[in-house]
């Protein structure tokens, strides 16, 4: 059998991330590894009443074979939202409904990249992104991000040797470092691509989860005519649905349809349904706000812990939303060595390697705060601390 | 941005069917052009219950990210049935719950072919298969289908100079021409492959559909080691919520885990619980003996009509199961040519060339009538009698 496997399916990186939520099954264990939205906060009551509203409305309606593009109402829905929270026109017609963001990764990578092609890459980005496309097998030209954005002398270099056919962004709270780009490193990455054959993807599944910092412009804003943008109801309304959206201009979007009904002819209609009803009669800036306010809390809690538990030498990010925050260890400690420390002293995180198309022992490691309290957050922190101190005194 | 599509995207043969259903939408117009199942069978009360008391049971536990392989609960009832109704040993671990039987195509797409590999195709076959298989570019090599299953002499002639690494097969009412594979011939396609470095997939959305005849043998009985089945829960229960499944074996199944989750991650977990208390709390086999009637008799009706309106020189497969037939115009006469001949008359049905990766101007075409009631089959079958008739005076 293992000759019959495609080359591109041995190109996709084997995801720790499985082996990691294993160990996390384990009670004793504190968890900051996981990257999952805080059930908490999910309207399961709003959403079973929306379910007997849309039965009780549409019936069989909802039941049917539907159309590739998506429930038209929903896609109205997500178009008027981009009018009220970012000023951005976008026509209902250029949406298309998708099985989670990830899915529009796949069909983005589907119907734009050839074997080689470059791929610019946020270095740490993604992991699910490096997944998605490491099946279309291109070449990922990888620029570091740092507190403002992309490094943007990296970018000129790397720009300078290659021409990107797609170019990856999570600008605001990006997974995995929590950083958002500045207005100014926005406009100087679009600069750098403006009229050029290049696609940038702006992936934004955590924009509404800003608690604290000012709103910046969308690169739909700055590039309209080379810019997708990818959203997902999986962070502020729940994962388990599995819808998402692209946006896209029209001469892709016509083969963003084709791959659609290829892959899997459309989402689910009963589902997009009940979301729309949901969004109807609900107001979901007001439950946004809830999450948010949780989120600023334990983010704010968990850097408060960092300061008092651990060594000066460890620095992190200050994420203004989110789920996520991002430390880098003393030069030389590596993360994946420090997991190991860490199961010990009964708590995980995610070690940095998988978020680098091409990086071994990284000193990095990410943090979710999502779903995690105060308390637990303290304890948590503090038995890495100790595990980064011993480290530390093993290497020393 | 024309320029920047990658190869695979411009590969995938544009859907006529898109343009039928347009025309469809004119209600003065019969259609046995749809493929969909019967709305009036849509168990929407009872899935309406289904969800009520899923939500009572699992509440949030219903909305998270879930895992990749799917529900297991719903997998455990699948092996379970497989075990019940064909005898067929499966175990819950070698079945993937995929987002349709559509994404299972995909998926084997992905894992399985490099471009140019080979693969053996029936033709006619399953338009949504052609289009699947085509984004990753393999070279397909058909083989006809009789009404006793695929040509062998054709089967022949191709293994002597091709080597496909995977067949694809819809040996039970196949779509489009509802003809069954006879039990010598599985034994004989069976005999041609085994021991081969090829999976066969045994594609089988409407084996559960069956009218007259006797039930045949699973490829999966005959090579185990080497055959796929997909299966799919929208012909028998309903095809809104987009779910499917495959089995694989073992070292297969860990490629296509990896392809899944970088694709959609996972496929909808609430609408696999849904169906899941379904097919707990009712009788599906009561359930499909009600579809099963009513398309049996609306099946006869066709032929009934067709013997009365049809030249004689027009034939046509007599189905014991599924939702389709398939009919073979005399010679020269054109489909395409009659579709439009069709529409004047008021009734549309689908021409046989999107069913072939390689032909244009085919003499055949599907109809389907899963859809129309008696009265509608009599009339609509007249009047493309009338339209065969006239296209036959005019080119004579």
């Amino acid at each position: 059998m293992d000759s019959l496997f495609a080359d591109r399916i041995n190109d996709v990186p084997r995801s720790f991330i499985r082996e990691i939520l294993k160990v996390a099954l384990d009670p004793s264990i504190i968890s900051f590894a996981g990257g999952l939205p805080n059930r908490d906060f999910f309207p399961a009551d709003e959403l079973q009443q929306a379910t007997q509203k849309a039965f009780a409305h549409s019936g069989k309606d909802l039941l049917q074979y539907s159309s590739s593009e998506g429930f038209l109402p929903l896609r109205q829905w997500i178009a008027d939202r981009y009018r009220q929270t970012q000023g951005l026109e976008v026509s209902p017609d250029s949406i298309l409904i998708t099985s989670g963001s990830q899915q529009g990764l796949d069909l983005l990578g589907k119907v734009l990249l050839n074997e080689g092609d470059g791929l610019l890459m946020e270095a740490p980005g993604y992991l699910g992104a490096i997944q998605a496309f490491s099946i279309y097998r291109p070449e990922f030209i990888n620029v570091a991000v740092d507190g403002l954005g992309m490094v943007i002398e990296e970018l000129d270099r790397r720009l300078a040797n290659h021409s990107p056919k797609l170019a990856y962004t999570v600008p605001n709270f990006q997974n995995p470092s929590g950083i958002s780009y500045s207005d100014a490193n926005r406009e100087a990455v679009a600069d750098r691509l403006r009229g050029k054959p290049c696609v940038l993807i702006e992936d934004n599944p955590y924009g509404d989860l800003r608690f604290s910092g000012s709103p910046t412009r969308s690169f739909y804003d700055l590039l309209p005519d080379q810019t997708v943008l990818l959203g997902s109801f999986s962070k502020c309304v729940i994962p388990g649905f599995r819808l998402g959206w692209l946006v896209a201009p029209d001469a892709l979007m016509q083969k963003l349809l084709v791959a659609k009904q290829a892959t899997d002819l459309h989402t689910s209609h009963f589902t997009q349904c009940i979301v729309h009803q949901y969004l109807q009669d609900n107001d979901i800036d007001a439950h946004i706000r809830t999450i948010v306010d949780a989120y600023g809390g334990q983010c704010r809690a968990m850097i408060a812990a960092m300061e008092r538990h651990f060594p000066a030498s460890v620095h992190y990010t200050r994420p203004d939303g989110g789920m996520f925050l991002w430390a880098t260890l003393p030069d030389g400690l590596s993360a994946m060595a420090l997991f190991e420390e860490a199961v010990k002293q009964q708590v995980v995180f995610v070690p940095g390697d998988p978020f680098y198309s091409d990086r071994e022992n990284s000193s990095t490691l990410r943090l979710s705060f999502s779903c995690v309290d105060d308390d637990t957050i303290e304890v948590g922190i503090e038995r890495l601390g100790l595990a980064i101190k011993k480290m530390m005194e093993a290497q020393s």
